[in-house]
């Protein structure tokens, strides 16, 4: 079909990424043909890059190109506070909220038996080690509230209730901007039992 | 909010992709990150390779290594059919149908006056160019059916008739699969008009 190997590879390549399909990949591998070098080859270098200099926060997990990231090297942030996420976008998210100021954990994923990965596969242990050595008095647990999110959120809350003062987990409610009737039941359950006064 | 300068620069770069927003480009940029090395880097070079050694066909403007294309070059093809299309995709496509047998010519787009393409943006020359000393007989215009490929076909047609025997357009009719209660105005007027005898 592709005169072009190369093209045909690049086709492939793109295809192995998640949510492309094959008329994304062509669709992409056909831009970069199109556009200068100039322009197509930052691409490249950006993955080569990201591949040999980006690695894991030894502490908290996040993305960083040293040894530790910039939140965990920030002495301006509390260290009393924890906010535990599943992944590096969670820790995105929150920042861009501006609302919260102490330290995070990356778990790197969350529990999923049927996907085969338990405690081990996530950064629990890590976790528990950095808990038992730190001046940390609360612990957020801001995992997602879906099935594995809530799953991970019950065994971490068990295991870290003896480390630290309190446990919190993020709240789960309506979303703002949202209206009531299109609210599925569990999240109004959870908005009516989440309820403060006013 | 990102704590890697490098992460955060290859977002950018998949941002620039067409049809790539920041929650795709992250979502790209944070597999990327997780996946080996070795699987990560076969996509960078794959970017790389095509920006230095794939070019255009001198003769149809179809992507190869070499200076024509293995579509060109291929003396089983029929020398005196030759096929107009707007892009390799296209191509491709009518490729994959396994109809068509001649040889091609890509235009690298269609007439948009709005956006500034006129034939001179379009490889209108070469192809009259290479009508002039050839052996071809019959040119299909196979340009999309929307404004600008009609637009591109009725203006090609009218340079091309005076240099071959024959200058066709490809059918416009109901997809086959489809229903026609489905189908819009355009395209059954376009279908009954192009009815044949059965």
């Amino acid at each position: 079909m592709y005169t072009s190997k190369l093209l045909r590879n690049l086709i492939e390549e793109f295809t192995k990424l998640p949510g492309i399909g094959t008329k994304t990949a062509q669709r992409l591998a056909f831009y970069l043909l199109k556009i200068p070098k100039e322009e197509a080859l930052p691409l490249a270098k950006a993955i080569e890059s990201l591949k040999e200099r980006v690695r894991f926060c030894s502490v908290c997990f996040n993305a960083t190109e040293d040894e530790t990231c910039s939140i965990c090297k920030d002495s301006k942030r509390d260290r009393k506070i924890l906010c535990v996420v599943e992944k590096i976008s969670d820790l995105v998210a929150l920042e861009k909220s501006g609302e919260f100021k102490g330290h995070y954990h990356i778990l790197q994923g969350a529990l999923s038996p049927l996907d085969g990965i338990g405690p081990e596969q996530l950064r629990v242990k890590e976790l528990l080690n950095r808990l038992r050595n730190s001046e940390v008095d609360e612990v957020i647990i801001a995992t997602a509230p879906n099935a594995e999110g809530e799953a991970t959120a019950l065994y971490l809350a068990k295991l870290i209730k003896p480390l630290v003062r309190k446990v919190t987990r993020i709240a789960r409610g309506l979303p703002v901007g949202s209206e009531l009737e299109y609210a599925d039941e569990v999240t109004l359950s959870r908005a009516l039992e989440g309820r403060r006064e006013m």
